[in-house]
């Protein structure tokens, strides 16, 4: 019998693991609010992820039902877990995800090295951290956070106090330590159920207001050390988590050579689309044979260096068809990704992968590709 | 607007052009016959390839229509494009994979080597080539033939006297010079209706019961004269029987050093699914951008060689799970495509590609991988 891996939300991640669920002959359905989103070739039923009875229904045709984003619920992962539903990843590890604040308190009783924090109910306690911690520190709301947003920067509390304000009774914000950072790095791990990982190389990120926007893998002068501690790490997540499918920790590298868990995203990642086309096994690919407890793919890299440039806004003319002829025309080397969204600024509608054996090439080249949809 | 690219059956190579359709933000629309075909995921429309009208209905929703075969009538294409309709190849190119009488009279024109031939409507014309030809001679039914059907070997003409008997008025069979050749030989190229062409390197293509088995890219000692040779031919061809998309030119490398054209097929084939691991470019993306007439892709290898090797059958368990599980755990490196087909003794349900930068590793983990299907 076909497999069928259920996917829930159909956005870019969703789509994307379509290619490989077709190479290996998986079945893959999408659980999607609109049938127009951008996984709808794979879209097989229109419904809410926070109604419990559409994803019963939907998981009732599934042999796994796994995630294009962390947004389902508590409650309903709970309901769908007691009803013999297999959730991969499971509940508990996808709450890390949903949490920061108990990201935080779970990875530092994991020994995992990470910025100072704190758990703050008060305006009074947010300033006593950053007296603590040299005059600044970065406030987070617990949950909802996304690409920079619930994050903010301060030097008192009363630049926060609005969020305070808002908090129901028993929540709390965190805080932590204004993290001297010389790069941001991320790596990307796959485990399955029965325990097996894998990871990629160590891979660094450049955010570009707050958003990611190019990747580079491996991470520059990483190997040994650095890449050594990063997939340590990522493997202490993975199995005191009990993590499965494919998922990113991402890290900041110290001014004073210390690695730190930012975020985790415990799904397949921004920092890891490279590996579409630069592994033998992407992260999509993986993360399939990850849920369905299969044995994981090569994790090897097809050349030196790959590098990741996100398509962020798409050109003012609104015209892809016309950007990707050019982008096509002058870099037939270039790999373009575009997630069938409709160009709106800012907005993440694809992504460039270029490989090579010399990197200063291979970023000139995934930029300039990129340059075509960002007039 | 979102480009849509039709395919007229639901094979597949309908269902491999999927992915790089995805990749690129395209939408890809396919007829198929039935709803179950290999490329269903992609299916918007049921028909028979035969059908004027069913064609005519599609193609109006797509900016072009291509082909996952080569079967609908010469009557049916016209009618088509009578209507308007893009499509791409033309069914001029069309026709010389539809009838090898008109191939090889249109080779033999353009001046590209091809075996020894003649166009034959009785038993003593095939004698009389026999006797020219060393005593035997292959007999080809100029329509209708495909892995290794409508093509018999004969040493007198009586043992195609059933072919004759059934041929309509006007029609004749082909008969060839049985060529003694060393190894056969393939070359992918793709065509953009501007004329850009774009080549893969030439592989070796090993057949089992008349159906290809694997295929080694670039084919082993084919740099400089082979490659060239095969290059040129690919290129005349092109151009000159005006094909655009991918297509296949199969040839034989002889035991006295010449090159002589085999078959074509004017479609993405068997011989270039090496690429879609072992090259910057899979053929499926490139048959993508050349039926829009989108600037190429890079056709460089990633890996010094790729070698394919075709799963025929299917596991006698007809457990394909249980065999895809046994291939992933001990070749975490082979690349596995399955078609979503049924097994059956010598049907061609999928393929497994593997990359290295040593062949006889890369050959031995490619049949090791494919063994699991085949008990």
């Amino acid at each position: 019998m076909t497999r069928v891996v259920g996917v829930i939300g159909g956005g870019q991640l969703a789509r994307m693991m379509t290619p490989p669920a077709i190479n290996l002959g998986l079945e893959i359905y999408v659980l999607a609010k609109e049938s127009s989103e951008s996984a709808k070739i794979a879209v097989t039923a229109l419904g809410d992820h926070t109604d419990t009875q559409a994803l019963l229904n939907f998981a009732r045709e599934c042999d796994v039902v796994t995630f294009d984003h962390e947004h389902v619920p508590q409650s309903v992962l709970t309901e769908l877990v007691a009803a013999g539903v297999n959730l991969q990843p499971k509940p508990e590890a996808l709450l890390y995800a949903q949490d920061k604040l108990l990201m935080r308190k779970r990875l530092a009783e994991l020994g995992v090295p990470i910025p100072g924090w704190a758990e703050v109910t008060t305006v009074a306690e947010v300033d006593a951290f950053v007296a603590e911690y040299g005059g600044r520190a970065v406030v987070k709301t617990a949950r909802g956070g996304y690409d920079g947003k619930g994050v903010r920067v301060v030097s008192s509390g009363t630049e926060v106090a609005d969020w305070f304000a808002a908090l129901a009774q028993g929540e709390a914000l965190l805080v932590e330590e204004f993290v001297s950072f010389t790069r941001e790095l991320a790596q990307m791990i796959a485990r399955r159920p029965s325990g097996e990982v894998a990871l990629w190389p160590v891979v660094e990120t450049m955010q570009a207001n707050g958003v990611c926007a190019e990747v580079i893998a491996p991470a520059p002068s990483s190997a040994g050390k650095v890449a050594d501690m990063a997939a340590d790490i990522a493997t202490t997540i993975a199995h005191g988590l009990d993590v499965t499918g494919v998922f990113a920790v991402e890290m900041f590298e110290t001014t004073d050579d210390r690695i730190l868990v930012n975020e985790l995203a415990m799904r397949p990642h921004n920092s890891g689309h490279w590996s579409q086309d630069g592994s033998l096994t992407s992260q999509f690919e993986q993360h399939l044979r990850a849920v369905l407890d299969l044995p994981l793919g090569a994790t090897a890299m097809v050349a030196q260096w790959a590098v990741m440039s996100n398509i962020l806004g798409g050109p003012a003319s609104g015209d892809l068809d016309a950007a990707s002829a050019q982008l096509m025309a002058e870099y037939p080397e270039a790999k373009l990704h575009l997630y069938g969204k409709s160009p709106r600024p800012g907005r993440k509608i694809g992504h460039v992968n270029v490989i090579g054996d010399e990197l200063d090439r291979a970023v000139a080249a995934a930029r300039g590709a990129t340059a075509f949809f960002q007039d």
